[in-house]
C-alpha cells in the first residue's frame, strides 16, 4: 500500500469491508494485560488455544503458529516426509501456489500440481486424471479467489474419499473455515473429520492479531512443531497473538451465521443493480467477489472521492479481469459489514461504477 | 518449563536476573496504542524501526524479522546463493549449530563448519586450518556459551580480513551486539562496519517483545526479506514487536555502560567467595556465566528455598558440567540487575551452593 493510500486509509471513520478499519488500540485491547504466557510457545495462553481450537476441530492435537505461510507448508512437508511421494495436488489459485513464493518447493522440496480449470471449483474427475503418486490433496474450503465458492457436501466428500484411497494425506486450507461453517451448516468439527490436518486462521474473519493453528493427529502436530521451530516460528513469547486469537475467536465464529444472512440480503439488494454482479451468484459463505461495470480508473477515481469526501473507506482500486471496463473486489462480510444496511451498502456499490 | 517451576516462577516478585520478571501487563505498555501500523510488513513503525537501526548500525538497509531463527540462516542463506560455496564456518558453539534443528542445513542446505576448540573463542591459526571454499564466516559477538567472551579487537579485525581475502561474506550473529559495544567501548556501528550483515536481536538485552533485525547491503536485505516471507515471517501486521522494540531500544542500549559497570562489580564482590567463580574472569560484557560448587540436586534445592521463602526467582536448576560438584548458570546483566547491589548478589549466590 503506497503512502498516500495509507494516510488516506488512516484518516477515514467507516467502512463496511470485513470487520472494519482495525485500529492498535483495538487490537491492543483484544489482548488481557493478566494473560499467563508462553515460554517458547508451551504452555500458559498458547496452550490452553491450542487445546480449544482441537476441541473446536475435533482433532486430538493442534499448535499455534505465527502465519498460514509457515503453516501449511510445513503441515504438507510432514504429509510428504511420511510418504513416497513430494507431490501435492491443489487448485491453481491454491494459495501456495499463487502468493508464497514458492516456499513449498524452495524450502520443502514439494512439487504442486495444479488440478482442475482456474475458474471453476475442483471436481472428481480432475482428480481421476492424476496418475502419478500423491502425498497430499489440499483444498480450500471456501475458495477465496473464486468469491467463497463451496463445493456441494458430497463432492468434497467424495474428493477426500479419492485422496484417502491412494493413500495421501487430505489437508485443508480453512484460512476462513469459519465461514465455510457457515456456508454448510455444519460444524467446524463436521468439516474438519473429511481431513487429517487442518488449518484455520485468526485475522481474518475473527479480526485478531495474526496467528493460526494447525489441527490433526498428535503425531502430525508434534511434527509440524519441529518445523515451527526450525523455521523460526517457535518465539520466545508468542502470547499476545494468542491471547487475541482466545478473546476473539468464539464470538466472532457465533456470528458467522448473521453475516451469511447479511451476505445473502446484500446479494439481493444488488438484484436491482446489474452494475455490479456477484460470484458466486447467490454467494456460498459471508464472502462474495463483486464484478463492477467500471474501467480501473473510475473505479480508483470514485473509491478515492467517497473516502475523501464521506470518509467511507472501500477498496482503493479493483483487480484487472480480463475485460478493461470490469474490475474486482472481495467482500468480506464480518463485523463493520453488519453495522450497514444492506441497501445502503448495495447503493455505495452502484456508485462505484458510476 | 514445567508447570511446577512455572508456578513457582510466577509467584516470585523479584529477581536480579537480566531485565527482571517482565509480565504481560508491562511488555503490551511498550507498545503506542497509537502506532502508526505497517501492512505485511511495509510501513509504519516497522519501516521506523528499519531505517533507526540501520542507521544505527551505519548501514544503507536493515529489515526486521519474527526471530533470529529465521532471519540468521537466511542471511547465511543469501551469502552462499552469491557464492560457490554452501558453507558456513563457524564456533562449535555456534547458536544455529546448537539450538535451531539443524534448519540451515534442512532447509537452506547449508554446511556449518565447526571451527576451533569449543572452550576458546575462534584464533585466525583455526581458520587459516579452513581448505574449502567458504561462503561465510560467523562470528558471534559476544560468544554467549563462553560467557559472553569477545575476542581482542586486532584478532576479530584479522579474522574478518581472513574471510574477505578469501571472498566469503562476513555475518554478525549479534543477539548481544548491545553488550559487545559496552564490552569494547566501541559503537555498534564501529563493531558492525567490520561486517557485511548483522543481526540484532531486541528481546534478550533489551527487554521487549520478540523480534529482531538484519542489516546489511540493500540487496542482501532485499534477498533476506524475499526469505522472510516465504518463511511464513511476514506477518500480516508485524507492528505490536516493533514498536515494543523501538519504545526500549534507545533506554536500553544507553544503559549498557552502567550494565558493564555493575558485571565488573558483581566480579569484584565474588572475589571473596570461592565457591561461584566467573567465566570469563573478569567479564568481557555485561553477561558472565557462573560455576557454582554445588551439585545438580543442591543448586535446585536452594533455588527452590530462596523463591518460596523469599520471593526471589534465580536460576531454577544449573547446567550440568563435567564435573558433577558443579553447575554453570548465566547471569545477564541487565534493568534488574542494577536494582541489586553487587554484594547482596554475591551473598545470595554463594547462599546456592550450600
Amino acid at each position: 500500500m503506497d503512502e498516500e493510500i495509507r494516510a488516506r486509509r488512516a484518516a477515514c471513520t467507516d467502512t463496511f469491508l470485513g470487520n472494519g478499519l482495525i485500529r492498535p488500540r483495538e487490537l491492543l485491547a483484544s489482548i488481557d494485560p493478566e494473560t499467563d504466557p508462553d515460554t517458547y510457545g508451551e504452555g500458559g495462553v498458547v496452550t490452553e488455544l491450542e487445546r480449544h481450537v482441537a476441541a473446536l476441530l475435533g482433532k486430538p492435537a493442534a499448535v499455534f503458529l505465527p502465519s498460514g505461510t509457515m503453516a501449511q507448508a510445513a503441515t504438507l512437508r510432514v504429509h510428504a516426509d511420511r510418504r513416497l511421494s513430494r507431490t501435492v495436488v491443489w487448485h491453481p489459485y491454491c494459495h501456495l501456489d499463487q502468493h508464497e513464493g514458492q516456499a513449498h518447493q524452495r524450502l520443502h522440496q514439494l512439487i504442486g500440481r495444479r488440478t482442475g480449470d482456474p475458474e471453476h471449483l475442483i471436481a472428481l474427475g480432475d482428480l481421476e486424471e492424476v496418475a502419478e503418486p500423491v502425498a497430499a490433496l489440499l483444498l480450500e474450503l471456501p475458495q477465496r479467489d473464486l468469491g467463497g465458492a463451496l463445493p456441494a457436501w458430497d463432492d468434497l466428500v467424495g474428493q477426500t474419499q479419492w485422496a484417502r484411497e491412494r493413500g495421501a494425506a487430505v489437508h485443508l486450507d480453512g484460512a476462513r473455515l469459519w465461514e465455510a461453517s457457515a456456508g454448510y451448516e455444519r460444524s467446524p468439527a463436521e468439516i474438519a473429520a473429511l481431513f487429517d490436518t487442518v488449518y484455520v486462521s485468526f485475522y481474518k474473519g475473527i479480526g485478531a492479531l495474526p496467528g493460526c493453528c494447525v489441527a490433526g493427529s498428535a503425531a502430525d502436530v508434534a511434527a509440524v512443531r519441529e518445523w515451527r521451530a526450525r523455521l523460526g516460528g517457535t518465539l520466545f513469547a508468542l502470547w499476545p497473538a494468542a491471547a487475541s486469537a482466545l478473546r476473539l475467536l468464539d464470538e466472532g465464529l457465533a456470528e458467522m451465521p448473521a453475516r451469511m444472512r447479511h451476505a445473502r440480503a446484500i446479494w439481493d439488494a444488488l438484484a436491482g443493480v446489474p452494475e455490479v454482479r456477484v460470484v458466486p451468484d447467490p454467494p456460498h459463505t459471508p464472502m462474495m467477489h463483486l464484478l463492477f461495470a467500471a474501467s480501473a480508473e473510475t473505479f480508483r477515481e470514485n473509491a478515492r472521492r467517497l473516502a475523501e469526501e464521506t470518509g467511507l473507506w472501500v477498496w482503493p482500486s479493483g483487480f484487472a479481469t480480463g475485460d478493461p471496463d470490469v474490475v474486482r473486489a472481495e467482500l468480506s462480510v464480518g463485523r463493520a459489514t453488519l453495522r450497514h444496511k444492506p441497501e445502503a451498502i448495495a447503493e455505495i456499490l452502484s456508485g462505484l461504477c458510476m
